[in-house]
């Protein structure tokens, strides 16, 4: 498989037809209250999620990070939220805590445990090489939160 | 115990000794970069904590939340995170979720537990009736924390 192709190349069908990618689609249409992406293709609407290493360098992380930025980090945990409670049926919420320099925290959690936490830096470059390193990282964090939530079933439902 | 005197009076010393009223004042000293509360006494640092009834209704909830109102709030669940490592050993996270219009989340966490999870409305009015409500509330949240971290050790460690 070529990555610099993927970098600029379309999504695979097997990578748009992922349960996470499927879902982070799903989260970003529901929030589309103009109906902006109502026509655009589901790899046109995450498109913006693919960044490239070189692209990565060339984002200033000086001043504030830029807001869809931080809406599309939130739309990729929100997402994952998603995919756990498809998996658990635990109801969870999202939460950010992320600075102006780009540093912070992303939590999900359910009753009192914590189904994923991730201490985030640079946010204003926040992407992903390739369409499937998107599809593996968000299957990789519902994993682990899956697991927990079997493994803490009790935390989970306080 | 007359609790309007409580608001406009001064501390009693068995509040200001209550274990989380010290680490409360031990918090915002350890923040005092430029020696500003070196000469203060303990009550006079906390004295923005205890808000009056009256004194809620005259703040505006409009607007964005005053800074000293947040770092104040930062203290307050830092203090609770530190109480808590006294008891249990644990070390934990603070994570603040408060968006412009004053609600959100104060988490505080260690491994996958959440020790502390309160929701906030009206920010802008954080503060408490009493000294004696400062203390008891503060007290709660390290109660009920050190009670999850006693029957949830594994995942307080993970």
């Amino acid at each position: 498989m070529n990555t610099s192709n993927n970098v600029n190349g379309t999504a695979t069908s097997d990578v748009l037809t992922s349960p996470f990618i499927k879902a982070l689609v799903q989260q970003i249409r529901g929030l589309d209250t103009y109906g902006t992406y109502r026509k655009w293709s589901d790899d046109l609407i995450l498109k913006p999620y693919i960044v490239s290493k070189q692209k990565k360098r060339e984002i200033s992380v000086e001043g504030d990070v830029n807001p869809m930025t931080i809406s599309r980090i939130n739309a990729f945990y929100r997402a994952i939220a998603i995919r756990i409670e498809q998996e658990t049926g635990l109801l969870s919420q999202v939460v950010a805590d992320l600075n102006h320099e780009g540093f912070g925290w992303m939590l999900v959690f359910s009753g009192h445990l914590l189904l994923v936490k991730k201490t985030l830096r640079d946010v204003h470059r926040f992407g992903f090489n390739s369409w499937e390193k998107l599809a593996e990282e968000g299957e990789t964090l519902v994993q682990k939160g899956v697991e927990l939530a079997r493994r803490f079933p009790e935390v989970g439902k306080l």
